[in-house]
């Protein structure tokens, strides 16, 4: 289809003359209002659908004071983390026929503050804040008419709503798993030690372990690279062990190209796991690997949902989602 | 900062009241109607900008007839092609102060169709349709009383604006670069066959390597195992290679480890190209991998300005991004 600017939408003039009552009526109808027979309702609601009119949602706006519009501001431009986030919410929040606008603030105070105040221009219903990383941030500077949910990157405010990942016990199911197969001499090694989501991995490990784990925790990049010099460096350290807990995915297919090209086989010698589901690295890794699926998507519902308990006056709690064990073959053989 | 949702956005009235003028001259002198001193209009826009009043964009929009917002539709849920295109898209709409909004269709004629609807009821001044693949689809099938622009997935329909990637012109820019390192006996090894841009990307290379390309393009996943698998089908089936172009990083990383793997070193006996520039894989390859570029951002930004073009009543043309040759030692060495 040509893109045709002289198609006009359907029209309340058009859904009346196929029900064959006035306009008026076919307004009260459509808005459930003024007294009208159930027979009479049901036939213009009828024609509606068969029409497919979906009204003015801007007028509907003005006169409910809704627009059943959500804003969703991130810094995440790669998009990794934003987008299964806003995929949940967009589940939550369709059932009450919400859509979503977004606005990427490429980590700039000023352009964040911009989008704020046009999302507000806008009569969003409500705001959902996101981000790349676990790492609290600031709330938000704008005093704003409406509630805000912040999903993966929580306020440091407490009082704000900010829905979160449980890292610690998304690596207490790695490390449980490991001890589970009989593993005994256990290595963490993790993402830098100013980032929040790799403290919490290390530190949920490392209380699951118990005297299993070898070593502290050692932290690094969240890169291959980082994987296979940790190998290295645990071979220099520490006599030789029969699993290794990594922080992410990239450390994980790091640690086992590394252990294959020393001559060590995964999981035959050692065991491996990694830590996000990422499949364009679990998935490539050889072999698979046995990871930790974030839950991203479960986040961004439970944000939605939140928000939605937000604009009906409600009081949701801040909640941290519990991540889930994807079991391959870097920990159970082929 | 908690959530309240007492505090209320900032009114004309208090925009009136800071610059000492009526609400009518406040409003005549934002909307830059009736006749006011510019003294007056200036006072009135400095009281605005101070107390961050940003209007009422609904009433503005009923009153102007437009929202300055853009609908973008998606099929692309893992948003890898998306999020770039949208960056894009948002970097040229927002010199318009537009703001988009979103919705994955999940490959769902009817959420599509949906969708569409529910933009057009929220009065968007146009819609950008894009998804994951350059393979053309069918138009849209709602009627819709606003443009559309589709960008990187181009409609079937050429009377349709469709914005897309040169993939034979990225590809032959990989063969020029491969020719001009001196390199003559090169394979191409690329996606599946019914992928637009697995053949497109063939076709560029195989026209820019005339006799310097050895035997035909061979096509397979776009995968690292089935990198690693052509360079043993390479071996059997044809002398020594001394490049590999391939159709994209993920192939080219496999291309790379089982040439490593199997003695010979990258660049020195086999230089590499990939194709997309995904720095996950681009870079994590060893060594890091010359590519292409798809410039999705540049391609975003077109169909942003196509799509403003649109609206203001113009005829853009459907436009193809040249994409652009990122050089790393995977063909020039560390």
């Amino acid at each position: 289809m040509a893109v045709d600017h002289t198609t006009r939408s359907v029209r309340i003039t058009d859904v009346a003359a196929l029900a064959g009552v006035s306009i008026g009526t076919a307004s009260k109808a459509l808005n459930d209002t003024g007294q009208l027979r159930d027979e009479t309702r049901r036939r213009v609601k009828d024609a509606a659908e068969k029409l497919g009119f979906v009204g003015d949602a801007r007028a509907r706006a003005l006169s409910s004071g809704r627009t059943f519009t959500v804003g969703m501001i991130t810094t995440d431009s790669f998009g990794r983390f934003t987008m299964p986030v806003l995929l949940g919410a967009e589940d939550a929040l369709s059932a009450g026929e919400m859509m979503v606008l977004v606005g990427d603030t490429r980590d700039d105070h000023v352009r964040e503050a911009y989008y704020l105040r046009s999302l507000v221009a806008r009569g969003v219903d409500g705001i959902i804040v996101t981000g790349r990383s676990a790492d609290a941030r600031p709330p938000i500077e704008v005093p704003l008419p409406v509630p805000v949910v912040y999903a993966l990157t929580p306020s440091t405010d407490p009082s704000d709503v900010s829905m979160t990942l449980d890292d610690a016990a998304g690596a207490a199911a790695a490390a449980t798993h490991l001890l589970g197969l009989g593993r005994r001499r256990i290595a963490v090694v993790t993402g830098p030690e100013n980032a929040r989501s790799a403290v919490e991995r290390a530190r949920g490990a490392a209380a699951a372990l118990g005297d299993r784990l070898v070593g502290a925790p050692v932290h690094g990049e969240w890169s291959e690279r980082w994987g296979r010099q940790a190998v290295d460096l645990l071979d220099r350290s520490s006599s030789a062990v029969d699993a290794v807990l990594c922080g992410n995915d990239q450390i994980a297919r790091g640690v086992c190209d590394r252990l294959r090209e020393t001559g060590r086989s995964v999981p035959g010698d050692v065991a491996v796991t990694g830590y996000d589901d990422w499949d364009v690295v679990a998935l490539a890794s050889r072999p698979p690997l046995t990871t930790v699926d974030m839950r991203l998507d479960e986040l961004g519902r439970i944000a939605g949902r939140a928000l939605l308990e937000l604009v009906a006056g409600g009081r949701p709690a801040s909640t941290a989602v519990t991540p889930s064990l994807v079991v391959r073959e870097s920990t159970v053989g082929a």
